[in-house]
């Protein structure tokens, strides 16, 4: 425990100085070492994946579930990924040292803001090893230094990774320490992680609820968190039926574990009778479990009866709940009482309702006549995603390049003093 | 206790309805508002000064130092500018609704951002009771609801301030329950307002060292805090001698107890014996008192010697640390190591040395020859100012109305699904 304590105040002060370097990091060198690292990933497959046949086999025979032991397991196609992953973010803008809104005041002094790097990031992650190569080249893109924590499953891949990392770092002239893989599976690494005020700036949990939860209650530095995402789609009264059904068919069905998935659909009363049997009937065709309310259930019969708990779930499956509302107020109350604040749609024709629903709906990321499932970094442009937040403060929604940064205020004067 | 947190689930709860129909007000609506409360402050301006007055006589027969006093102590002029304060803020522009970068994707959607409140902001201060009337002017105006917990001290003034905050929001058909002005002294209602994640979704705590650090180790909802200002100028070899010492004058002694005064003066080595005699004399003058390193105090025998401490140390006094440097990256790394990150000043002419003390140092703002007492709101044109944060997520610097909001992401699709 003593000795936890003392390995992770080392990697917090080593992170820490190599902040400062990362910081002033030019554009070409940053790319020079997310390339270099790309090179090494590639050149170094074979050990990468030996070193994570350690950690399958192990997980294996500790009893691990199939689904996690396929979350973990590498593939020359997914080292591939990977490297192609660091590749792309080294093709994206450098956003550090921007400056933007510079403007002359009364006083003659000139203000503005230049976008800065957070500086520490931790990040805590489950069995995916691919994070460490994607958490490690955003941060480094975006001049931050990071202290990475994998699950103790992938404790063999993460440490392969990490030296191909280092050893990119390291070719571009920059300090290994800026990305730092916890090398202990001890937990109370995480403990110590996010508590170290003075080296940490900021913690991304990515996981299950358990564990953003478990960071979130326990750590003493702001925490960017991406809890659940219970998502819906109403369908107004003045919608094109078409589209409807179409959005809330992709919403639901094209992908069953995923955050952006709508768990809740909320139809319009006046045309409940007319799209629920077709819909439903395609949901019945993918085998989707269907929960209602009374009146949905009056509809289609294959529905069982859903709780109030079902309003609250986030399935990850292929179930939905079904609701018939009244209309447009009625859908705004659910979402506000039940949601997530993730995301949620509203199909509509009608203007003016279209525009509320933007306005009054205080989810991150709000929708007319689009698919839910399109919440996420690369469909909106961010070019990379380290999570998405759930938290209304510093970023709401796909968080890419720019919610690990921040800006601060410049100053450029020419001898001014204030009176 | 157990009626504390009743009380508090209650404001919560309410604050929490409140922000909801907030979030949709109107700019027409929130001015009328603003408008109304500045005119019942001017109204009730006998009944003010009354509450204070009974406040005043029991802060006094408690004890309760000058300075204290002084700061609790309401004027005729006082409310007169708590009153044109709120008149300010309705005249400042409505960010809430603003969508910007509003552009196409390759899918088909169309993707930007919407700003939006954050929602509940809980404010907790200390004696100076025109707090409650500007915080709860700033949230309003922003679309977010209020919950403000002054100094106990302050009781029936802030009582008799939230009765005209509550006049104005009936007047303009805004809930008053979209600014609550705790009613009770028990100190156990600030336990419950950092922690009730449910109902508050950021704290601001305006006032000293230690309630700030109280607030923050305790709190379980985001903090935007202002901890201290550790603010150095440091004159370069290359510095306008004429301007660097304006603006070293400047920025100690222009006011001594506010958070951008310099602390530390950093002179470099080459220029030393040409400017701090001359300065000196000014601080001298002025009755400053001088602590330096042993190469100030060879140049100024009036100087006694600084210890480690000084370096750290935000006086807020007519007290000054002097330290000769090398050049520009030890006056960087002396800020790095005892700095705290709010505001920093270079002197130079040479124009590589601007850029790179603006690029390097991490601080919330960074100038070039100007005063460090420029780091403020209103001289930056924000219009208000809630408080100065030194964190590094969300909001750094000056904080206005923009820091009490956020943006979510908005999408506008025409059937669009995910494929």
């Amino acid at each position: 425990m003593q000795d936890v304590k003392q390995y992770m105040q080392e990697v917090g002060k080593t992170a820490r100085a190599a902040s400062r370097l990362m910081a002033q990091a030019d554009t070409a060198t940053k790319n020079r070492a997310l390339t270099e690292i790309a090179v090494a990933l590639q050149n170094q497959s074979a050990q990468l994946l030996a070193a994570n046949a350690r950690d399958v086999s192990a997980a294996r025979a500790g009893g691990l579930d199939d689904a996690s032991v396929d979350r973990l397991t590498l593939t020359e196609k997914s080292v591939l990924g990977m490297s192609e992953g660091l590749l792309q973010i080294a093709q994206l803008p450098d956003l550090i040292g921007a400056i933007s809104d510079l403007s002359y005041r009364p006083s003659g002094i000139q203000v503005g803001k230049m976008r800065v790097p957070l500086g520490v990031i931790g990040i805590i992650y489950e069995s995916r090893p691919n994070v460490t190569a994607d958490a490690a080249g955003l941060c480094l893109k975006s001049g931050n230094a990071a202290i990475l924590r994998g699950g103790s499953e992938a404790i063999h891949s993460n440490q392969a990774i990490a030296a191909c990392v280092h050893a990119g770092l390291r070719a571009a002239g920059l300090p290994e320490t800026a990305v730092q893989v916890i090398s202990t599976t001890d937990r109370a690494a995480v403990g110590e992680l996010i508590t170290m005020k003075e080296y940490v700036d900021v913690i991304v949990p990515r996981g299950g609820k358990s564990l953003i939860e478990r960071v979130s209650a326990d750590a003493r530095i702001p925490v960017i968190k991406h809890l659940h995402g219970v998502c819906h789609v109403y369908i107004d009264d003045e919608a094109d039926l078409d589209k409807a059904i179409r959005i809330a068919d992709n919403a639901k069905t094209q992908r069953y574990g995923v955050c952006n998935a709508m768990e809740t659909l909320l139809v319009a009363q006046s045309v409940a009778a007319k799209v629920l049997p077709g819909l439903c009937k395609i949901y019945l065709d993918k085998n989707v479990e269907l929960r209602g309310d009374e009146a949905a259930r009056a509809l289609v019969r294959q529905m069982s009866a859903a709780t109030e708990e079902d309003w609250f779930t986030e399935y990850l499956a292929p179930i939905l709940a079904v609701r018939v509302v009244a209309g447009l107020d009625a859908a705004i109350a659910h979402i506000a009482t039940y949601g997530s604040q993730h995301t949620d749609s509203i199909v509509t024709e009608n203007y003016s309702k279209a525009m509320r629903f933007l306005r009054e709906v205080d989810s991150s990321s709000v929708m007319v006549n689009a698919s839910t499932r399109f919440a996420d970094g690369f469909e909106y442009g961010l070019g990379a995603e380290i999570g998405i937040s759930t938290d209304k403060i510093h970023a709401r929604g796909p968080v890419g390049l720019e919610g690990l940064t921040s800006q601060k205020y410049i100053v450029l004067g020419s001898g001014q003093i204030r009176v």
